[in-house]
């Protein structure tokens, strides 16, 4: 993987992430496909979106169907069809996520497999060596997750257990022509995460990522973790801040020197009726949709809300409110379907359009415009 | 509507729809869009796997969204955005299945909305209106489909109910552009068919349809229903059967000579992960198809098992079994989806099969080929 940075303004950044697979534009946001598929999503679809790099769940995958499935047929691209480049995590949110039916120490953490019961063992070996079976494009540190709220000197704790696992994560990856990030730790003590980050430096990755946020904390700490941070990370390396989040959060992620973004709030949303777009968020199943004929944003490209035109001139797709209100009512596939096409690529679109204005020097004023067009409402 | 008919072999005809909307060729098998959707298929879905119409349930989109909603959009075709030839059924065969909820009298059916409990009212006349703003290229005359079992009474009383509602259809629909089908009942009893044929050729309408099949009949008993009404039918008039159904009940019906078949079968059975396919049916639910990297069947031409090729030949596209069976598993959204568009591929493309053997004058050897094939296994 080869980055280059390609503009700058204050500290947001464009550039482009390289692989054998293609390229990655950045800032850019990553769909998540956590079972091998991003959920109501074809590959196509995900082309068409603007998608170049998804997400795969390295604890779900493990659990089901198994790496041993997916080698039958090459590696997770093959398996899924997705041919463009894949980040895939480590396991270690999920595991920590389980709460009672795991145990940390360590060497790993031991755990019952939700999906059968399973006694299974993750340590930053371990998922070192799962990742590189699915032929992950990026390998993501196997880390401890810091809870929250937690004092200073839990906070310590966590991040140097995370600190010695990145090391072996590092040495475990070993010459592989995969990428590796390590994950800056700390909770919302800024002193602990520069210290965090100075340990990740000495080892040395490829690119660096802020995990432990979007874990119950304020949009304030968030900033100010994020405030006291980026600016001390190498400008070389792409900056990835894993599990973010809405819009908003997105651009005040770009205006850090964010240069990655993962969320299933995109997709999760979309299967519960709610829709982003420009203008604010619109819950089709509210009942003034009901007879609506207008599409979801009258300025949005989608294939949902402005369709396809064909060779031979024709247009289809373009739904109104009121399809869209009726599929969530009556409980029909097609809805989230179309939902998921949309949200995905007001997302995606989004961080065209602040590549775009970082390249055009004007950053600042689309900013201005998102949050006046956000608020506007529609 | 202008039908035309282009090759026979024994009973069985190859022919040709004309709408203003476009060509549906016979024999057809129209997919089913309950509430405005073929479930689970965008229209682009629907077009690429051959469909050529589809069908509505009036009905459902009574009360569902409404044929007000509907018509703000222009009708169905613009509500749904398919382009193609539409038709609905009457709304009869539903309100029939309401068993306690309806009370049936000469005027028509009484009945309380599932949806909300509403008191509603069908009627001949009232179910022409609905199909008309609905905007249907095939309008199906409103019925009283007579139980399974029926004495010869029970099903003569019901039979004559339904040919004197035939006759308000006709004379409700009136001169207007949309073609408009009457439905044989009469039960399992030949003579009671050949009467309700005869009642709907003295009235007269474009297409003849067999209802009050697919109730809880054997198969003998629908197919000697077939062998002694069909060879009444006007052979210049389209006949319809409704409701049917397996591959082999599709083959069954065309020797039988009909030209039109409907059925929830494909995209029911695709949630189901149950797939139809020339070797016989595959449910990739099973085991033995976990770690299988081979397509649901390799001659297959769908998208879900040979994927499609792009203008610069890229190919995406063409799933394996095993991950067919890992996403029924995993309860993944795609999962159905790539069902309904093989399922939907095995029963248009049989039927493109089916008109090319006839036009070739190989029909018997197609359909000893068929069940050879369907008996082999996969």
């Amino acid at each position: 993987m080869k980055f280059t940075l390609n503009a700058t303004d204050g500290r947001a950044r464009n550039g482009q992430l390289m692989f054998d697979r293609g390229a990655v534009d950045t800032p850019a946001f990553m769909p998540v496909g956590t079972y091998g598929t991003v959920k109501a999503m074809t590959p196509e679809d995900l082309t068409e979106v603007g998608a170049q790099i998804i997400l795969g769940n390295t604890f779900h995958l493990m659990l089901r169907p198994g790496t041993e499935v997916i080698r039958a047929h090459g590696d997770l691209h093959d398996f899924m069809h997705w041919e463009g480049p894949i980040l895939t995590d480590s396991g270690g949110f999920q595991v920590w996520s389980l709460a009672e039916m795991r145990k940390i120490s360590e060497d790993g953490v031991r755990f019952s497999s939700p999906v059968n019961g399973d006694k299974v063992f993750l340590s930053p070996e371990e998922s070192m060596r799962v990742q590189q079976e699915l032929g992950s494009d990026i390998i993501m540190a196997f880390d401890e997750c810091t809870p929250y709220p937690a004092t200073q000197e839990q906070a310590r704790q966590s991040m140097e257990l995370s600190m010695r696992w990145a090391g072996r994560c590092s040495v475990a990856h070993g010459v592989h022509s995969s990428a590796l990030f390590g994950i800056v730790q700390g909770g919302m003590y800024p002193g602990l995460r520069k210290e965090s980050l100075d340990a990740l430096l000495e080892i040395g990755f490829d690119g660096y990522a802020i995990g432990g946020l979007s874990v119950g904390e304020t949009e304030e700490e968030r900033l100010m973790v994020l405030d006291n941070l980026t600016p001390h990370m190498p400008s070389d390396r792409p900056r990835y801040l894993m599990g973010v989040g809405t819009p908003e959060d997105l651009i005040a992620g770009v205006q850090n020197g964010i240069d990655m973004f993962d969320c299933v709030m995109p997709t999760r949303n979309a299967r519960n009726g709610h829709l982003f777009t420009r203008f604010g968020d619109v819950k089709v199943r509210n009942a003034r949709h009901k007879t609506d004929s207008g599409p979801i944003d009258a300025t949005c490209t989608c294939y949902t809300c402005k369709g396809v035109t064909h060779a031979n001139g024709s247009v289809s797709g373009g739904f109104s409110r009121a399809y869209m209100h009726h599929l969530d009512r009556c409980n029909e596939m097609l809805g989230p379907m179309l939902a998921s096409i949309h949200n995905l690529h007001y997302f995606l679109n989004l961080m065209q359009e602040v590549r775009t204005a970082l390249e055009a020097g004007r950053f600042g004023a689309y900013v201005t415009q998102f949050h006046a067009d956000r608020a506007r409402g529609v």
